[in-house]
């Protein structure tokens, strides 16, 4: 098999040497990556094969993880990461939605053949990928294991972008404003929704003339009329838009499963006054809280600003305004770590990419204008060139 | 709110009705579902909502199940189920990936206000939405709670499909016939593999003129050369079709979320004799075994048959042939009920729908021709009227 990376070698052993600093730190000895984004940021591994078991074991003992999946599925383990050969092992399809068997036996097995069998082992205990069944058998396989739990570990390492990340980061970003533009262009009173968000399906895929996409963690939301009164409907399949409807947009681009998420608005007519004003609120509080943001700042200390600066529009947002976001699969492109919210006493730091995302879902409507940001030595900087505005259509 | 349900009260009523059954049979005497497409499946609940924790909680003491979720999703539920608002509970910003509480505290106060803390309780063990720290937060703040393994429950409810089911997933069926026309016309020598991925997400969204799609649960496996010798990678997005390249497709059209996945194969330029002759053999296989499914048959016996069909030509495929697949959201169409392999008992019953997928990944490439098919009464009837062959553009 030929191998094909994204990243020079150097950026795999520099995450590889972060994430065993961190589990040291903690005193594991091992740990077990189930999360496709982690796996994939540690080895490169790369393919819609997460519906089944699958993951890597990382060692502070061993120079390489190694890779564990459906015996299927090990070639693209061959094509698609770095590890030699003998790291990848391929489990038959009889563990697969077993009935009498469980995959974390076969996981068990390889543990105590390399002699981990006794030590202590991170999980990610509160991952989409980590379910209470592969817990209590992994427990009772190796009783004498101590699992850790590992919850966002390497999504902290993550956290962080390198120069490489960043650069695929403003790729996605070229690929998201095009898509926004199309959903722009698409949306128009009488055109079916259905063909909108197929447009913008399209133009996520393909991307620029110089470089194509990937599918994103979160479908496009793209919600109409009274559908804008809450945060995750997307598009009716069977409705035109109309006259008088608001549209959410909350789309993005991805490069290699590295993301530029944007949410935007649009009203089809003449926009009523009180949506005129909140949409002015919202982008006047965006720029000031911009501003704001930069290294030395804590998460809470932006969401304090965001607040202060719309007090006196009368907007009320309860929810948090933004999170760390970068490399992922579905169902999410936010890296549950940094939320800009009261409480979050994270101090940004260069490297960081920050959604700022000031969404309102009031019960009649909704407005969303936000920003994804990367923190620099000196402030941030805005990864997407779009108008902040409220966009009209007649 | 106005709501807006895509099947009538009784085809919900009929589901509950079902699923208590099966509760009461196992001495379940509530249960927390958490998969979307369960969730869907109960309520009618749709929104991409589910990369935070949601559930419904079913009781059999109760007529109407309880949907808790994000705050900012609660509308979402007002809009997209059937459930009266004083069962639609949001819970506050706060819980969302937070480092000092968890939902499933939240939960446990709902089930402790409904005295249903000392219940028997079940909870989709093995699924990707009931993580490890949710089973062990849950036992912790219901310690006389009794958790039982409700793994897969629903989805056996749902492996026999209803009338209102199947007519989607003949519409699912039409979309899927153009996806895959649409994949053909698209992939030939020097066009960009990510403007044909382009052009068949597109094509899965926008539907027929007469209904819009649904994005499906994979997102489109279309691997080219190489890429195809195992079962999971995806197109290139920087890179061309050439001459000699073999183009798996694994596509699916969805209707509501209902499903109709199709694999083919496409060879470039001239095809190598042993290509030919594997798609001969797996074509006639395919053929043979299609006769022979039926009501009454066991899963385990129609793989028996498809191996028998092949034997004679040296193809060898070890892994499962198939799975019952419908409703369902992302990561996987498949049910996790039936599988098409040795050892699976299941009797096939009318209403059953199941994906039969012969695939073989060599390792110098891969070759497909699948069929989903509905059991009837007197047979297997098949969703998709497309040809079976491998084929060929010059």
């Amino acid at each position: 098999m030929e191998k094909k990376l994204i990243f020079p070698q150097s950026e795999y052993d520099r995450r590889i040497r972060r994430a065993k600093e961190m589990m040291d730190r903690r005193g594991m000895e091992a740990m077990l990556v189930v999360d496709p984004a982690n796996m994939n940021y540690l080895t490169g591994y790369d393919g819609w094969s997460f519906y089944v078991h699958q993951g890597i074991i990382l060692s502070l003992a061993d120079a390489h993880p190694i890779w564990f999946g459906r015996q299927q599925d090990a070639n693209g383990a061959r094509i698609t990461t770095w590890l030699p050969d003998d790291c990848i092992f391929g489990y038959p399809d009889e563990y697969v939605q077993s009935r009498y068997t469980h995959t974390m036996r076969y996981v068990a097995e390889l543990l105590r053949d390399r002699k981990m069998a006794d030590k202590t082992l991170g999980v990610e205990m509160d991952g989409y990928w980590f379910s209470a069944r592969m817990y209590l058998t992994l427990k009772e396989e190796l009783p004498r294991a101590a699992l850790m739990d590992a919850t966002n570990l390497v999504n902290w390492v993550k956290s962080i972008k390198s120069e490489p990340e960043i650069a695929y980061m403003r790729q996605a970003s070229r690929i998201c404003e095009k898509v926004m533009q199309t959903a722009i262009d698409a949306i128009s009173p009488a055109a079916w929704e259905k063909d909108a968000a197929a447009k913008v399906s399209a133009a996520q895929i393909a991307g620029t003339d110089g470089f194509g996409g990937s599918p994103p963690a979160i479908f496009p939301i793209m919600p109409s009329a009274q559908r804008t009164s809450t945060a995750h409907l997307t598009y009716d399949p069977d409705r035109q838009y109309r006259r008088g409807d608001v549209v959410l947009l909350e789309l993005a681009g991805a490069r290699h499963h590295y993301h530029a998420p944007l949410s935007r608005t649009i009203f089809l007519g003449d926009p009523p006054a009180d949506l005129m004003k909140t949409a002015d609120g919202v982008v006047t509080g965006l720029q000031e809280t911009l501003r704001f943001m930069g290294p030395g700042v804590t998460a809470e200390e932006v969401e304090a600003r965001w607040r202060a600066a719309i007090a006196h529009t009368g907007v009320v947002k309860p929810s948090r305004v933004g999170y760390s976001y970068g490399l992922n699969y579905v169902p999410d492109w936010g890296e549950h770590t940094i939320s800009l919210r009261p409480g979050d006493k994270t101090v940004l730091a260069p490297g960081m990419t920050i959604h700022f995302m000031p969404g309102i879902w009031l019960d009649s409507y909704g407005f969303e204008c936000s920003e994804p940001v990367l923190i620099t030595d000196s402030g941030c900087e805005q990864f997407i060139d779009f108008p902040q505005q409220l966009f009209i259509k007649r």
